[in-house]
Order: C-alpha cells, then sequence, then structure tokens
C-alpha cells in the first residue's frame, strides 16, 4: 500500500516574495506548476499524493481536502487518525525527485525530517502519523527534531539539497533554472526568464 | 588505497562577503575552523586530504601545495598528472559529513559533482583525474556538467545539501548554527552568534 503524501498549498495569492517578478495571476500560475512537480516526483517515488488546500481546489485526480483552519491545526487533526505512515511535503520544491523521495520513506527510522533553507522544515515522513504533531513557522526544523526527542521517536535528517530548496524568493530561481526538470522551469522560461551572469554571480532576468 | 582530496584555501582575507559581522582576524580564523570540518569530513569519508593554498600555510600533518597561479590552472595542472581517482572539495563547506563524501565518491559512474547555491560547484570527484579539466567562476555546474559531456564521461550528481552549503554570506550563517557539528559552528558561538527569530524569518545576531 503507497503512502498518503499530504501537500499543503494555498491557491490564492500564494508566493508574495515572488511579486518583484511575477505579476499575481503568474505566481498563482507558477504555484500550480510546482504544485504539478511535486505531485509528479511523489508519485515517481512511490507516494499517493493528496492536497491540503486552504479553499476549494481541484487539481485533476488528485484528492483536494479544503481546510480554513491554519496550516498546524488542520495537519495535526490529520495526523490524530493515522495509524500508518505518512508523508507531509510542501508544494514549494519543484527539484524535487522520485528519488529523493523514496530515500525519504524509508529511513529506517520512526521517522524522517528535510530541512528546508532558513530554518524550515520541507518534508516529514512518519511512520505512525498519530505518534507526532507539527509545529510550522519560523525554526521549524529544530522545533520538530525536539518534538521527535520529546516522544522518544528516532529520526533521520534526510541529506537532499532537490528537497531542501523551497523556492520562495528571485533568487532561488537560480536554483529552477538550473537544476529544474519539470513544468515549473517550463513555465519560467515561458514567461522569458533566463540565466544572467553578473560579476561572476548568477541570477536571472526576464525578458518581456 | 584512499582517494586523494584536494581542498584549495585562501588564507588572507578568505570569505570577505562576511565583513558586515567578522573582523579581518575572525574570517581567517572562521576560514580555518571551516577547512578544519571539511577535512574531518573527508577523512572520515575514507579520503586523504590535501590543501591547495594560495600562499605558505600549515595546517597539523596535512600536506599543504602552495601556487600563486589562478584556481583554474592549479587544479588542471594537478590533474593533468592523474590517472586515479581525485576529490576536489571546497574548503567553505562546514556542514559536510563522512556520509556524503562516501556518497560523493562511490558514484559508479565515472565521475560526481555536487552543486552549491547559486550555480557553483562545490566538489568534483573523478574517477580519473586526467580526463576531466575544472572551470570555476560564474555558472560552473553548467560548464563542469558541459564538459563531462562533451568528454564522454558519465556524471552523477550528488543531491545532498550538506555539500551544497557553501558558507559566503551572513544568512549562511544560519544554516552553520542550525545544522554544524564542528568547530566552526564551535567558533561562531564563541564569538557570541546565535539565532535571531523574526517576524517568523530566521536570521543570525552577535552578542558582543
Amino acid at each position: 500500500m503507497s503512502v498518503p503524501a499530504v501537500i499543503p498549498f494555498k491557491p490564492k495569492n500564494p508566493k508574495s516574495r515572488l511579486s518583484c517578478v511575477l505579476e499575481s495571476h503568474e505566481r498563482e500560475m507558477f504555484a500550480e506548476m510546482m504544485l504539478s512537480d511535486v505531485i509528479a516526483a511523489v508519485r515517481e517515488g512511490g507516494c499517493e499524493p493528496c492536497i491540503l488546500s486552504t479553499e476549494p481546489y481541484s487539481f485533476g485526480d488528485v484528492p483536494v481536502f479544503a481546510s480554513a483552519a491554519g496550516l498546524n491545526e488542520a495537519l495535526n487533526s490529520y495526523l490524530a487518525g493515522k495509524d500508518s505512515p505518512t508523508l507531509i511535503i510542501m508544494a514549494d520544491l519543484p527539484l524535487a525527485t522520485g528519488e529523493a523521495v523514496e530515500r525519504l520513506t524509508s529511513p529506517g527510522t520512526d521517522m524522517a525530517i528535510v530541512p528546508g533553507r532558513g530554518g524550515g522544515t520541507n518534508a516529514i515522513y512518519l511512520s505512525r502519523g498519530s505518534r507526532f504533531r507539527v509545529d510550522y513557522y519560523g525554526a521549524s526544523f529544530l522545533k520538530h527534531a525536539k518534538i521527535a526527542r520529546d516522544r522518544g521517536l528516532s529520526c533521520r535528517i534526510i541529506d537532499s539539497f532537490r528537497l531542501h530548496t523551497d523556492v520562495d524568493e528571485k533568487e532561488d530561481l537560480v536554483e529552477l533554472l538550473i537544476h529544474g526538470r519539470g513544468k515549473s522551469r517550463e513555465y519560467l522560461e515561458s514567461l522569458g526568464f533566463s540565466l544572467s551572469i553578473e560579476k561572476g554571480r548568477v541570477g536571472v532576468v526576464r525578458e518581456r
């Protein structure tokens, strides 16, 4: 039986820190393309995706649960009833691959965490969902590591830059244009984005 | 026979982008502590470190080659004579672990590359050094991938955030304070650095 992978998603006004380079409707489309890349990776890694959305939303044949509750509340009430393996993975990880997801979901421990850049948590695998509770925002990686210790759960930190790289800011688009293989990279390129190199530093430019 | 690991190092005025938070002598010490962490990881990963320094330098019992030539020139003349496996790994990867180095040096391909954040190259493993030439600076990851293709070398991209995270700027210190286990983290803490959380964003502060 494949592991369910819950992907929290915000369809309206997502990725506000990209406002400097993307219009509002482009940010919505870009967020959806990243979600699509994550769904593909999750499936390739042998998991069954479902979307936890902040509002009514549909995405092909992927089940969507809409919840107006905060991220932590929504996830913790979901986890409370789960005695089987569960994956929680963020929607802004367009470099994710099936291989990386497989490493994450076969840790040989009670759980596994992928730290995000800047102290966040990009993914959590739980061999038994109900034994854990999430606490996102701020330095959530440290909070999650502590919750694991406090509950006596063995925890592996997954060493993957593909799952570590969450796309929030303009600089992160460099990583996507270099390492992306999916729809979100294609979408960026269709908007006229490409790499630029100035004084040895790599950035992105948009041709309009 | 263990694989030699060449670690390029600049003892004088290193890490200038950290000038905003570290004095000149502190940057030199910090660079040395990061080097020390990389040496420890390389040894743990079964390699034999040697330092390629921009000037005369000594570090315990680790062999040092000083060369006034540029990084590319110095490395390419080193590689030209190497018909055996070789690792080139940067000195500013204080999150490196023996486990990550082992993954890098057993790729099952002619070579392996670890991309750095922002298009750089943090490490290159070559099963036969003389078949490759390096081309650092700018988007060197793309250049190195192209050189591999042009020379018909099979190449694996190593998916590791520990080797992907090079420490250049103040924001990178967050990663070190969260994930570091070695001397450079200890050194930062001895200088009064700690994590700060403001409006949900994680940064570093220094208490003087």
